[in-house]
């Protein structure tokens, strides 16, 4: 089931002094911020030639990465994101495991415009787990 | 310089309890415990095609996942591993930035018997970065 790491995403409190830390400190290749309302984040992604690195920045009031940010104020790993082909049979099959799909279950429009979905940390080490329908 | 991302580490307090669950619920290509008492934890690498996973359960006293372990128990993303061509030009860029290198600075032979250099969280948005020749 669990396809190619898509991306790691990064919460940052300050998104334009993190993207020069990783264009200026680590050489990497770092694209231009998009903000995303709907998602309440504005992202930048970074290639690194097998996956991407989302960094996150909280967008207006809440964002879902707000709490995040309050309890580890520098910035810190926020989730991890793989690919799979079916979303909803990705679901079912956790379902039955009994894993929790957070929110009402059904499939959001991600950062990408695909479907994504998020697993709850508690049933995967404190991991907080996206998957993306790619 | 920054090249492709070799891995994400996730801390877990129990490696048997956590491979289960990314082979029995996530449906992932999970390899065999390998003990690496030099670095204090018992590793397993999850193939995910384009990158891996590594789960690190401490081994020994004064494994450097305790302090971790110990403030997350039930575990977390604990850091990335970039691969670098050079990590001796690497340190050095780093350190003409700023950047601080963990320990002594020179790099130690890492899971894969290759290279590898730890950077400070705090230069790098609360992250933990490796990095590894290749």
């Amino acid at each position: 089931m669990l396809g190619r790491l898509n991306h790691v995403a990064i919460a940052v409190p300050d998104l334009a002094a993190a993207s020069a830390t990783y264009r200026d400190t680590l050489g990497a290749k770092v694209g231009e911020p998009q903000a995303l309302p709907e998602h309440g984040v504005t992202v930048v992604f970074i290639d690194v030639g097998n996956t991407k690195i989302e960094l996150l920045e909280p967008l207006g009031e809440g964002s879902p990465i707000v709490a995040f940010l309050a309890k580890s104020p520098s910035g810190g790993m926020h989730h991890v994101c793989y690919e799979v082909d079916d979303i909803l049979a990705a679901r079912d099959h956790l379902k039955a495991t009994g894993a929790r799909v957070l929110g009402d279950g059904n499939p959001k429009i991600g950062a990408h415009g695909k479907p994504v979905l998020f697993l709850h940390p508690k049933d995967f080490q404190g991991t907080l787990v996206e998957l993306e329908q790619v």
